[in-house]
């Protein structure tokens, strides 16, 4: 096989860079001191053992994030920094997780670190053989693992422009067996750039053996390593797997999965499995955490993985396989044990290499990162700027475990500080973002169908359901949330089952709205467009009108709909009720942007003081919106007698809007607890009638003191089939009612089975 | 109470002309040539003596059908209109319904005349018991039933206008017991009018007891009257209920509802329920068949009717009541009696009744049609003009029996001859019409909510489904609708579950997708906007693309979405599958705009022969499109060397179009039977995987005789979750297939059993 000339081939190119990517990233948790937690694995994260994305591994305290298998590497990083947001925020807010592979200082006695504890009984017995064949601080080192396969598109034409090989597997087999060997041979160059553990804290060495710091103690002989005479040929297939057995029939290993190799190939659930399904993929466990990213790994450390993967299967390797391994670990255990700052011994390679990389790129019409190719070569350049160097240059400048601790404390900060976002996919709707935060630490599976459209497929073991905007899902039929969308059906269907609406009529043309006028004129009734939302359009006459205002309110009506409604204006407060499933969740008042006045303050001093907040920003990332100070509000302030540098009395609240919609700077305030049952189930009843089930629906209440069944003590408005949640996770004032997690149960009613049988 | 003064009250005026209405409409079943049907009651109502639309009056042949209860005349007689449509069609084509009061000839026996075949057996006996009474021939009389109540906000406005009487029921009670009094005092009037049986048909009078013709038989003492001791007083409440039930007792009466007065106070189900529960609404019954009108009354005779009502409760009335009620008896006694073409010896009263009535709604205010005291004045000019005197007139040219002969063939033809038409509402949707037709037909009560949106309500027994767009129902999931919106979601799933769709990739940039050009460069492919439809922007590619071209596709769909797909293009032809829970209801095939040459005719004559089908018409009122020879066609027949006057050969088939769409004149086939099950099973399952009830799905299908489980024997396009109904029902060749009447036993599965115990 000429593997270059495939490669240029026309039918190959297009799909080269294809390919699919994982990661496992563990780290130890720690107290905001930066010494290893004291605590269990976190209760929030319900499912335990099998959690897809936030496992433990080793030790009670060595998280462990797994990302779901991706197409691409933003989507990698998406994930993984979902994760870690996950990760952080169900972890006490009073820990975090500490960015380097070697552990912070471990207690003096090693049976003080606590193995994880696992319900699987097997699982804390091979931990527990693991701790007396390597000691436990050995294994709370933390690394990353770069799970990589390459595009089935790609391995498909590869395989087409070739004739050696017949069959499919075996050809795939032999491609990740080559590109294994000399991902060996070459991974020093990985240590160089990105190997980041020169120095060891208190109590892992029980002596001290080596001479710190180092390049990457993980990487050398000092690291994650078994003992010299477990040796595995990867000349093959078969030697491979052979070899693995023997090793585990001669007890130097308790199982294949304890061979610490750089690659490990993968494929089935057992590597006996792997002659006959082939190799599927490769699993590079070589990698550091970068303690500069919160991810423990850059976009730029991937990108170079994944092109320095292909030049592995373009570049020749050399005859004789296994010396070509082996000369490949005595390169990587010089290089890991090379002084941070000082030049490699290979360095002439390094830029021979890394100039065929940046030459095939070229070729082969790969698109990198602009300045992925510089930084390299600036790194072989400045052995400072590499990040064992970079890591170690700040240490020496107070320590390693305070540079680290500072770290840690800044990443504390980024993912608390918006607690709403989920970092990795901030360009979706707020409420999608919680609901999928929520799905992860549940242990759901959260797959993306449609980006922009807020498409979800969420996966719990077998049981997959699809989602929408947050809580457009299987419960509701398309009938119910037709007849929400529909103002007037809605309005029909309620009343028929004894509910107050605002009594009305529909129009259809503006002769038969106008001849209808004296049905309405002496009354409070309003004038609005059949379904338009923001308000255009409609008109309010709290005390009837004349017949010249009624068709001046009709005719803008009808430039916004064909259809227009005249309705009964009901005199009292509007409340959101959140109902799910015949249960008020949450409810909600939304009163107009306002500052409360301090007698010192001018209004716009106020205004600037109350954006502050951090859930108020812009365009709907936050859950509260800034405060404008426009014509709007200066004319509203002008009717109230106010200029924007009035100064208010103490205690005076000042409206600087008509309308109360969180999106003009309103306030949200959760008011679930003052609002009495009988209101409430009014709402559930209503939405019933419906036949909904997840709907947010709109009371007016005059005086909630008053019960719900006097006369006319409250008007339904409408009903929404996707009402916001965000408002109520996140108001203004008020507790914070978490619906989004209501509707995972809805959707998964056995998590709460599964919650019971964990604790 | 002062009414006069009350009716001008400014509070109640809006409110004058609101009123509910419903109407029973007797008529006999007879055979095309007029002779009474010797049938039992049409099979397909399935629902029998508790049709709530449909049902038998007094003998087998005699149908009576039922509006619902609405609040405006149009409604009322578009529901008219649409139960006889459906009575019509629910009969065998070779029946009619009678046009005429005076029923057709009746059998020499009069115990051929066939007695109603109820399930209840007491209500056979009553039928028995008025057959002895009255002998069978009177029985066979039919009419209009006027069922009228005023407003409720009407009521409550008079009520609130006046003092002396506290208990609202008791007040609306005096109101219809007023109203009652004058209407059988001045009932003449609407003899004279619209009296309309002036002569019998062979063997209705044993012997000639009457010197016809006459105004009205029917409302004579030869109709449909109780004997002359029957006597029942409207003083009071108390005094109509206890005349009433001393009847009973005295045996002149079997029942109560035996009472065949032209005013009926109704209220409760029995009359005793009167006292307590007020009069709530009256039955005006009589109204004789207006033979001109396909049923049986026409929109202006109830429109006088109401306002004749308002007339009656403005009216003042004699002091004696009694004495009041039976002046009108005799009066309308002379006048039924009179010759049709005589002036009526009331003939100065009635003008001035009239011109009072005219008065009246001018003072109020009251709209009515501009052409009602027009006609009123002119039939009271000219008797020929009034309906008795109209059939009258047109009998004397050959007879009544051959007049009423041809007009129930024009009302046979026009209900005919568009069957996929719902006479009254073919302003809406066709399938929703049909969907309509199917539920009055089955039974199920049909209210319109919302008539632009096709939303209805359908109610059996307490059974209620609501119903959009003809089939979107309670049945599907919201979410498996989104899903099959989306394009990109629907072949995600589907591909996840193993069906075949057209690879592709989503873009949401032109940068990107013009950067994945050479990943379909070779291949055939489509470039589309995500989600418009009509074919917009949407560019074919079947053997691959020079760069430019691709360039140009991506750009015109982006000029229509901001987001569109490439996407290999399948080969083959696309069919159609209706899939309703789990069955492939119909199949078809769209074929584009065509003509089969016959050597003789032009392209243009053929085209013209082609849209005379009455199943052709324009803009969706019918199942298919006329097909046009605009600019489009004439190119498309240019490119294959035509002209419009061309003269293909014989067998020939020439298209028009290149798109196969129905909507620009192309043919729908059914092709059910053709598909083999493996292909079923396919639509089956896939829309199984999208979680739907109802779907439309597409599949692209190379060779039929092809096993689906061949190597890309098929691909889905896309699913649809409203699909059009009416081309399955009235396809242009192949069977029917009434997907309707599916959806109906869907929502009601109870009907099938329903069903099983009738028969």
């Amino acid at each position: 096989m000429d593997i270059k000339k495939m490669l240029e081939n026309e039918r190959v190119r297009p799909y080269t860079l294809k390919a699919r990517y994982g990661i496992e990233k563990e780290g130890q948790r720690v107290d905001l001191a930066g010494d290893l937690a004291q605590t269990d694995h976190p209760e929030t994260l319900s499912v335990r053992d099998e959690h897809p994305y936030i496992q433990r591994d080793f030790s009670e305290t060595q998280m462990e994030l797994i990302t779901p298998v991706t197409e691409s590497l933003e989507e990698l990083f998406d994930y993984l920094s979902a994760i870690h947001d996950v990760t952080y925020r169900s972890m006490s807010e009073q820990e975090m997780l500490w960015p380097l592979s070697m552990p912070p200082q471990l207690p003096d006695k090693e049976e003080d670190i606590v193995i994880a504890k696992l319900k699987n009984v097997e699982n804390v017995l091979y931990r527990q053989s693991l701790s007396n064949s390597y000691g436990r601080r050995k294994q709370m080192i933390s690394g990353i693992h770069f799970n990589f396969e390459f595009g089935e598109e790609l391995m498909q034409a590869l395989f087409n422009s070739q004739t050696e090989i017949k069959d499919y597997r075996q050809f795939k087999t032999e491609i990740y067996l080559k590109v294994t060997r000399n991902y060996l041979h070459y991974r020093w160059l990985v240590t160089y750039f990105y190997g980041a553990s020169p120095s060891s804290e208190q109590n892992f060495f029980e002596e001290d053996s080596l001479i710190e710091p180092v390049r990457s103690i993980r990487s050398s002989k000092y690291g994650y390593t078994n003992p010299d005479d477990v040796q595995v040929s990867y000349r093959s297939i078969q030697s491979y797997i052979s070899d693995l057995s023997l090793m585990v029939q001669k007890g130097l290993l308790v199982e294949e999965k304890e061979y610490y190799a750089s690659v490990r190939l993968r494929g089935g659930h057992h590597v006996s499995e792997l002659e006959n399904k082939g190799v599927r993929y490769i699993e590079l466990r070589n990698i550091d955490l970068n303690p500069f990213e919160t991810t423990g790994i850059s976009y730029e450390q991937a990108e170079f993985l994944h092109l320095f993967l292909i030049y592995l299967l373009w570049k020749d390797e050399g005859n004789q396989c296994d010396d070509w391994v082996s000369t490949g670990d005595s390169y990587n255990e010089a290089v890991a044990l090379e002084h941070p700052l000082e030049h490699t011994q290979f360095e002439m390679e390094a830029k021979h290499i890394i100039g065929e990389m940046e030459h095939l790129a070229k070729t082969l019409d790969l698109v990198v990162s602009d300045t992925l190719f510089e930084n390299l070569k600036e790194m072989l350049e400045d052995p400072s700027k590499t990040l064992a160097g970079r890591l170690h240059k700040e240490s020496k400048k107070s320590s390693q475990r305070q540079v680290a601790a500072y770290i840690a404390k800044e990443n504390h900060k980024k993912s608390w500080d918006k607690p709403y976002q989920l970092t990795g996919f901030t360009d979706m709707e707020l409420s999608t973002q919680i609901l999928m935060f929520d799905a992860i630490q549940q242990g759901i599976k959260v797959d993306i169908l449609d980006r922009q459209e807020q498409f979800l497929r969420l996966k719990f073991k077998d049981h997959i359901e699809y989602v929408k905007n947050g809580n457009m899902t299987s419960k509701d039929s398309y009938i119910s949330t037709l007849i929400m969308e529909n103002k007037t059906v809605t309005k029909n269907i309620l009343h028929q089952h004894g509910f107050r609406v605002p009594i009305g009529e529909e129009f259809n043309d503006i002769e038969s709205a106008l001849r209808s006028y004296e049905l309405f004129s002496t009354k409070p009734f309003v004038v609005k467009p059949k379904s338009t939302n923001f308000g255009l359009g409609i008109s309010i006459f709290k005390e009837g009108a004349s017949y010249e205002d009624y068709q001046a309110a009709i005719t803008l009506a009808f430039k916004e709909d064909s259809a227009v409604l005249v309705e009964e204006f009901l005199k009292g407060t509007e409340y959101r009720f959140f109902v799910l499933d015949d249960k008020v969740l949450a409810i909600l008042l939304r009163t107009p942007a306002n500052i409360l006045g301090d007698g010192k303050h001018t209004i716009e001093e106020l205004v600037i003081e109350k954006n502050r907040d951090p859930l108020r920003g812009k365009d709907h990332r936050t859950p509260l919106e800034i405060i404008q100070l426009g014509e709007l509000e200066k004319l509203m302030l002008k009717g109230q007698g106010y200029e924007i540098d009035s100064i208010p009395r103490a205690g005076e609240t000042v409206y600087l809007r008509e309308n109360s919609n969180v999106s003009t700077g309103g306030d949200s305030i959760d008011v679930t607890d003052l609002i009495s049952d009988d209101y409430k189930k009014i709402a559930v009843d209503a939405v019933a009638a419906l036949g909904a089930k997840i709907s947010g629906i709109d009371l007016i209440i005059e005086d909630i003191k008053v019960p719900a069944s006097d006369q006319d003590a409250y008007g339904i408005i409408e009903a929404n089939f996707n009402p916001s949640m965000y408002m109520h996770i996140y108001p203004y004032k008020g507790e914070s009612r978490r619906v989004t997690m209501n509707i995972l149960h809805e959707l998964f009613p056995e998590l709460a089975v599964n919650k019971i049988s964990v604790y």
